[in-house]
């Protein structure tokens, strides 16, 4: 039970650390914490724990209105509306945690590799909502441009060698798995009109030398919707719905920690300011001019450098 | 756009206050909340920055990982689809808050009251779901139990004085409005086989002396549903769904600020635990045996006090 208390003592309820002085009832969220039962499991206490904790801090922090709390309420049930509605294909939750910055963070926690020296993987970024697990397996050489080049699009020849990361050895047999939207901003599953299933998605298999190399597009900028509750949400926060031109890309193998990861042409005008925040400066790359090649005007040299299973492990 | 730095220096992305160290980018979460354009309203920028913050700060400190963020996921889109597919009359939403102690804080923030000495108005506590707009007015000494009494109905007098928190005059005209749940647990809206529209709710106007007295309910404990998102979260926390007999009443009058509030039966044994955190010492009562009234068996005495519109508005 909650004290009526009209002292605030300007610590938290847990006092293990100085917090904002608030003239709230001290020992209320250490009542809500304290309610869980002895048979919750340690993960689900130290998770739920901490989430009752910053939810009240933030209530507290802002002095949280009523009319503002049911706004919230109001907009987290139009979330659940629209991907009920939209038969699973909108989910604007997803969408929504990703215009907070959080699947962006998340990622960065799922693949942080501390390295004692000079040694770094690629930096991960987030998977997003398009990867297919149903990518089919292309000759290396080959194009993902099975439907042909769309208008404005432009060819480009892209290559690298995957490395491990602490050898810098080349990888034989890596898998390169690349997807990336169209020159009108709009991936296979989003445009049937114009794009047949797998349209600008393929897997390559790195050779002896870890080489991998084939045709693609120069990717192209694209908004997120300019409706529905992340519209709404950029609109309050004042920002803009553009994701940095991107290609998408998972490089894999047995031995290796795998690396889900997107690279941005370096001529691309929202790259500090993406949307999603998933932009790194390792990622950021040059696309050159390409002559020689009478199948593509640009050319992306791109090395990979991924880390063996075990290495990192006992610092995470 | 964020750094792929490697490197963490222990403290908070806006540095104006000391956090917990931690490996990750020092620079991501501000930069999140740099991307806010200047056109967004100072309370959205405070809040939603804030908000944020904390989503960060959760994550950051347990670590969150994938899996647990696309259940997080998952679980906020089911909630909205609950909602809309019972036509709005089901929100889930609103019962996580709840269940968060969320609801209890917000109405804690809205309603503090400072005061410099002895004086304290009434708690306030929860609205809920139930209340309604369309309670009848009833005559002082009437019943709200226009359906009579039901199975295991306990019928009690409750009277008592609605004063002034400075004066301590009595308010004459001050409105109390009461509603509560029958013996079975539910209210007129959950309960249309049993219950007409409008039982065991009304409102009663003081007197001269500021009394008010009517017959209602013992009220009776009840459990929050047993299936859904709610119930999912009460059972990963090991916590029980019941909330502590209570009767609902909001007291208003013109020149006053109202209070919204329960009471609560000292005899419930779930009043420490009650799974929504809306029980506070000031709020529960004691139920005496009643001789000498024909009408009922029991007695409730609750004085409220109430503070004057322009009190404490200063310190707000």
């Amino acid at each position: 039970m909650a004290s009526n208390g009209t002292t605030s003592n300007g610590t938290t309820a847990n006092g293990d650390k100085p917090a904002a002085s608030h003239r709230f009832d001290p020992n209320f969220t250490q009542a809500v914490i304290d309610n869980m039962g002895p048979n919750t499991t340690p993960r689900n206490r130290e998770v739920l724990g901490a989430l009752v904790k910053h939810i009240h801090d933030f209530s507290r922090e802002v002095e949280l209105t009523i009319d503002e709390w049911m706004a919230g309420v109001k907009f987290v049930n139009e979330l659940g509306r629209i991907y009920a509605d939209s038969k699973q294909t909108r989910n604007e939750t997803h969408r929504i945690c990703d215009i907070l910055g959080l699947e962006s963070l998340v990622d960065e926690i799922a693949h942080k590799i501390v390295s004692d020296g000079n040694l770094d993987p690629t930096s991960s970024s987030i998977l997003g909502p398009f990867w297919s697990p149903n990518a089919p397996f292309r000759e290396l050489g080959g194009s993902i441009m099975q439907d042909g080049i769309p208008p404005k699009g432009q060819v480009t020849k892209m290559h690298g060698v995957i490395r491990d990361m602490v050898t810098g050895a080349p990888i034989p047999g890596a898998v390169f798995d690349i997807w990336q939207a169209s020159a009108n901003g709009k991936y296979d599953f989003q445009d049937p009109d114009n794009q047949s299933p797998n349209n600008l998605r393929g897997k390559f298999r790195a050779d002896e030398q870890g080489r991998y190399w084939f045709y693609c597009l120069h990717p192209t900028a694209y908004s997120l919707p300019r409706d529905g509750p992340s519209w709404d949400l950029l609109t309050m926060m004042d920002r803009h719905p553009m994701r940095p031109a991107h290609i998408h890309i998972m490089v894999t193998h047995p031995d290796y920690q795998g690396c889900t990861t997107q690279l941005y042409p370096n001529t691309d005008p929202w790259l500090t300011t993406d949307t999603v925040f998933a932009v790194k400066p390792d990622l950021v790359c040059d696309f050159k001019p390409l002559k020689g090649d009478n199948k593509a005007t640009l050319e992306l040299e791109y090395n990979v450098t991924i880390a063996p299973k075990s290495f990192g492990k006992g610092k995470l």
